[in-house]
């Protein structure tokens, strides 16, 4: 059917994530390029042009098929003029009007949004929070971001940099943060933050019975996977790193349903491949840190889209 | 002019205040009675009822005059029936259906807020928040509640308890909190919350250099003014639970802005009598904790209408 039908993309440091989607959230095709980031801004530009082209084609469709592409994107950025005002994990890209760009190429309707707030639309629309008004979602990655869903929409907040959620302050006197300040959730909980723990760890002397660490720099190389187990049967070195990360991703997640009162919260990002390992700690947390009535109705669910929520929420976006 | 006027009630466990407004938040009449509810639901019901017959008489003013009576009371609250589910400082009080009671008597239109929103509700409509969309407010009294402010609406939240900001876990180890969590914002910046930990401080033996405190039971009569001018005088007792206090309400500010991005975070209660010397050392707090984008444009700020900014929000609900 014409126009009802929609690209996604999710713009990463690492990867540019493409969906061609049906209204429905059908994925009718889908690919994944590296960014190549360090080329410089133009180069990966024309990588995200080749994959909006790769998707019609492989897809069998055509510009006229398509009622729109929805792009998500570090932040901070001017959803409004559809601007990318700079991002860390983008160097070199300083105030991009990427929603013009997109637009005077493909004369179609382009949306730029907040990576985190298309994952938390990707997962309200197609995925786990399907059929929910107020939803907030946690995306623990390399760092931690956050979407807010008020009555239905995207909350932006002021100027457009709400849900903050990995620079919540979970502990006054906690490790430095990359943002400067100290004990941020995502100095706890993000993949950066547990590695980083590790490392100063294993720089004060402390070893690991069942990982092979011989220095901070071979942290890197251990998959979080690996750490969560170690730390589960006992690890010396990861046990209390890893459970500092879920109690303080419990506050936080209970701090939101004191603050907010969703109807569900739900959590995407990479650790949360570990689970119910991971989802039945937090909500014990969450049982004992908010009020009865902030819990009673509470769904905390893992997403159901993985690493495909943000270029499906952008999708989503379009119609 | 007829309909363009309102009455607001504010119901709390010790008074009940009562204003006559105009549409622009100018008072009329106001006045404040004792609720004495230890004398039964029924007698506190009767009071409002004197409440609100006195503020039209003394007014000069009818029942024809008014568009309807505004009511902030204590939650947990069903917003939508007007029934007061129950409320700890209101004891007996189980299931009352405050709102058609109050339409049964006076024939007109009846609307019951939870007391805090009403306050975030006046401040934003008459007070120091007029012509915001997104402002937070706090409201710090013998407990901390809060309401939350969205595009010009009351956000409720999935079952109207949204903002309950004085249950956000500022430190997991914290003391007990009245809910049964530990290290609730309301156990280091309530009233209650700073008495409680002068209380402790006394069992252990602990001497104010300042303040005549002789057990932990006089620390109730003495005023949160003093108690705050002694920390500042720096006082062995006092001075460390005023800076965990301010500290830990600072944090708190810090984790809304991060979170919700409002344009202004306003601050009302007791301890705001406090003025700049409160509000310098929470600013200094959120400088250093938020993103330079969720600060930048933030105001934060004392409320403007002291005791009276619930019952002004509740008649500004009216209009």
């Amino acid at each position: 059917m014409k126009n009802e039908k929609a690209i996604g993309i999710d713009l990463g440091g690492t990867n540019i994530r493409g969906v061609f989607v049906n209204k429905e959230g059908k994925i009718i095709q889908q690919l994944k390029y590296k960014s190549r980031t360090e080329k410089g801004k133009e180069f990966t530009i024309k990588r995200i042009m080749e994959t909006v082209r790769k998707l019609m084609v492989q897809s069998g469709n055509s510009l006229e098929d398509l009622k729109g592409i929805g792009m998500g994107a570090p932040g901070p950025l001017d959803i409004k003029k559809g601007i990318i005002h700079f991002a860390p994990n983008l160097p070199g890209w300083k105030d991009v009007p990427l929603k013009r760009i997109f637009e005077d190429e493909f004369k179609t309707k382009v949306i730029l949004e907040n990576d985190a707030n298309a994952a938390a639309w990707g997962e309200k629309t197609f995925g786990v929070g399907k059929g929910t008004k107020n939803l907030v979602c946690f995306t623990l990655g390399t760092g931690i971001g956050g979407g807010i869903i008020v009555d239905g929409k995207i909350y932006h907040g002021n100027n457009f940099v709400a849900a903050e959620l990995g620079h919540m302050t979970v502990n006054k006197n906690g490790p430095c943060c990359n943002c400067g300040n100290y004990g941020c959730l995502e100095s706890y909980s993000s993949a950066t933050g547990i590695r980083n723990r590790i490392k100063e760890r294993t720089r004060k002397g402390i070893k690991s019975d069942l990982l092979s660490i011989k220095d901070e720099f071979s942290v890197d190389s251990i998959t979080l996977k690996s750490i969560f187990e170690s730390a589960r049967m006992g690890d010396k070195l990861t046990e209390s790193v890893i459970e500092d990360a879920i109690t303080y991703l419990g506050i936080a997640v209970a701090n939101i349903a004191n603050i907010l009162n969703p109807e569900m919260i739900v959590l995407v990002g990479g650790i949360t491949n570990e689970g119910d390992k991971l989802l039945n700690p937090i909500k014990k947390e969450v049982l004992k840190r908010t009020l009865s009535s902030n819990h009673q109705e509470l769904k905390i669910a893992i997403g159901k889209l993985g690493d495909l929520a943000g270029a499906l929420g952008a999708a989503a976006l379009v119609f």
